[in-house]
């Protein structure tokens, strides 16, 4: 019956097909492989083929028959599968590119055998999740057809509402109409630098800045121009007015409310004469505010778009750092670009989610944000303090570190001769992640810099910073 | 205890904010506003001021006290502010630019008052959306942390797993390793795009073409090169080899399986000559199969994928079509450009949403899909079908129209004279929208063709061919 060549090598050829899928998961162990039946429909060859390479398979230990049932992967394949990767590298790391740095310190932070400093990830609150949960269970069962609507630009009102009335908090009066919800915070910083500028273009920014805005930039053929920025009180104005002087300067993009990593505030007067500044010279401010609400003060502070009269102030921000990370939405008012950015929205993903933008706007409605966020920002003054004099008490004498006054991360400063790079691949097989200062510049500034993730802060924190802080001291010593 | 004249101008720019606020909805009628005491904190100002400027809202009408309460928005309010947006335009339709008219048919089609013709919106099942809305309140429930942590690419991997599997019935051997979840298929080609070309090159794409499609290579900076398309069976080969050989084409863009607006489907063996010929040329192809599962036939047609050997192919597609547009779950499957793709989605976007993809990973593994799609295909199959037959009936001599067999949208050939902008201004007028051909080329060359969404059809449709059908009729005897 099974004689001729061709034959005998589609059967072959098939198991071959399927041992791959079930290598790689597709099939994972215990679950049921399509029948006979359907992947001799699927695949349009005859039943004794298919027959053939699952007694094949069978016959490699593979899957295995069930009576009146089908056929099963093996059950014990899973013992002789590779290990799900495992990202602590054996190679040096001052090998690897910006790009692959950064793609890892993404992989890292998803896994759950090392001591976090990498990544900024905010720890959120338990009981935002419980009440967001409830009201996303709600909208499932009463209101399941519009959450599966397209919500196009500018996007969900009754969340507009809810983004117009906050920013009253940050000195801002916005009309829900001036507001557009996006993709969470970069989706938006995508959107501006769409609308504001081409390729070839000059960005000023903060020097450091965000290693996000650093590649956003890069995939925009844009060109970073860093200004020498304050811990504490944010972008230099005097540089910045030089550079726009002698620098066709198309956006400025800054984070005036706690710096990612410098967690730097500027004061009132300053964003008042930047925003100033930048209006004299016509040039656009992108904004970006996603950590303006995770204030240690008593007042949340203001936003630059509080002092802007021309619309030249894109305003941005997220509910990514004190909401949910996970339902992606973040918002932007983008002043005088407001059309244009409707339509690069529109263009580039037709809309937000929907259900994410009724969950967040009945949350806000509903109230409790306020007083969950107290507690989380207590937390977060509180893990900032504890991290900071951990480094203090075992990081060698020459250490800097910045003193926040918001937000969750620590940016420092290690003695001049540290390789923040060569301490990243040390830590790195302790178990231990962190930002090298490497990926916080376009020019490499800060090789001897790190960023660490503040925002939880235990037992196993602390010992991670006293073991960091015995490989600094080893390395501040080797040269 | 009221006096200085700043005082009295601090009141009543509080008071005139304040009715803005209202004015634009910020706060609705019936609504509560911020008492006293929040506003005093919010703005700086004294009690007595606050209390100054509420008095004032009083008398104007504007809000009222309730005792024990605090201060609401006046009901009737609601009376007196204007109407919201209308979309039906009074001036001349061919005044206005193609970004205003997508604009325009995008808000439109969410305008209760019309009969959509216009955009392609799909009808989904209403058992497919209970079905997932019980999903997504069983996650709220027991995998509400999850729900809310980053999803960094490539994204979920149960769902990756998933659509690895239904591949298989494209012809398609993936990994779920090769796929990459992104926000919808949009967001998909935008990733693509970035991934292969830059600025000022020329992609290869069918004409006629969905203008989200024309629009992105516009945000871009790329060049349009439309190839003739046939309404059958797709892309002319001859005329895309003799282009390749004259122009330094950078990538091409198709849609192969029920393309939007033709409804064309490839056969397998041009499918494969495709691929063939962009290989010995090393063209990327960027294949949108987001149609794919719309199929009349009892196949679901194979992809361009299933012939790529030297991972040129780059496949997308979403869940918008057939599961939730509000989801805005897509996904791609980006061949040799993988790494490059996922650090684009990571800079671009950092994740997709994360409920989305558990939502429908857990859906396409607890099965029903298939069933109810079954039922849906054949639904679009009759809607198509009775539209076609509707336009035959109303529409005058000289019309033609598509026979897709996929998909729900219809490419409807009016007579020569007749300019689709012009008919789409009148169908607005009478309610009905429909997208007139101007918006598929960027070259103006369908100015009298227009498509027609069948994704549903009732006796109100009917009767809007009906009156489509007598403008028609009219506007070929004007000249």
């Amino acid at each position: 019956m099974i004689s001729s060549t061709p034959k005998t090598l589609r059967y072959q050829e098939l198991a071959d097909r399927l041992a791959e899928f079930i290598r790689h998961g597709t099939y994972p162990p215990g679950e049921r492989i399509p029948s006979v039946r359907q992947t001799s429909k699927q695949q349009g060859l005859s039943i004794s083929t298919v027959l053939q390479a699952y007694s094949l398979l069978e016959s490699q230990g593979l899957i295995e028959a069930r009576p009146q049932s089908g056929y099963y992967v093996h059950a014990q394949i899973a013992e002789r599968l590779p290990e799900p990767e495992t990202s602590s590298p054996q190679h040096d790391p001052s090998l690897i590119s910006l790009h692959e740095l950064v793609m890892r310190l993404m992989h890292d932070s998803s896994n759950p055998n090392l001591v976090h400093l990498g990544a900024a990830l905010p720890t959120i609150d338990s009981l935002m999740t419980q009440k967001i949960n409830r009201i996303i269970a709600n909208i499932a069962r009463q209101k399941g057809e519009e959450a599966h609507q397209y919500q196009f630009p500018p996007g969900l009102e009754s969340l507009r509402v809810q983004i117009a009335r906050r920013a009253v908090n940050a000195g801002c009066n916005l009309f829900p109409s001036d507001i557009l919800i996006t993709s969470g915070g970069v989706d938006a910083i995508d959107l501006c630098l769409h609308a504001v500028c081409s390729p070839g273009d000059i960005v000023a920014i903060e020097s450091p800045s965000y290693f996000g805005t650093l590649q956003i930039l890069e995939v925009h053929g844009l060109r970073a121009l860093e200004i020498p920025t304050h811990p504490r009180d944010g972008i230099s104005l005097t540089a910045l007015e030089f550079a726009i002087e002698h620098n066709p300067i198309r956006a400025v993009m800054v984070i005036p409310n706690f710096n990612n990593p410098l967690g730097s505030l500027m004061p009132d007067e300053k964003k008042e004469a930047l925003v100033n500044l930048l209006a004299r010279h016509d040039i656009p401010l992108i904004e970006n505010d996603v950590s303006g609400e995770l204030y240690f003060g008593d007042k949340r502070p203001t936003v630059c778009k509080a002092f802007d009269t021309k619309g030249l102030v894109m305003l941005l921000s997220s509910f990514s750092k004190d909401i949910s990370p996970g339902l992606r939405i973040g918002w932007v008012a983008p002043g005088r670009y407001r059309a244009e950015v409707e339509w690069l929205k529109f263009t580039l993903s037709a809309s937000s989610p929907t259900l994410p933008q009724m969950a967040i706007a009945e949350f806000l409605e509903s109230g409790g944000y306020d007083q969950i966020m107290r507690r989380t920002r207590r937390e977060y003054a509180r893990n900032v303090r504890l991290m900071s004099d951990a480094v203090m008490r075992y990081f060698p004498e020459g250490t800097r570190c910045t003193r926040p006054s918001g937000g969750f991360v620590l940016w420092v400063q290690l003695p001049e001769n540290v390789d923040s790079l060569e301490l990243y691949g040390l830590a790195l097989q302790g178990k231990i992640t962190l930002a090298p200062g490497h990926v916080f510049s376009a020019t490499y500034q800060f090789s001897n810099f790190i960023r660490l993730n503040a925002a939880s802060f235990d037992y196993a924190t602390e010992r991670a910073i006293e073991r960091l802080g015995a490989m600094v001291v080893e390395l501040a010593a080797r040269r």
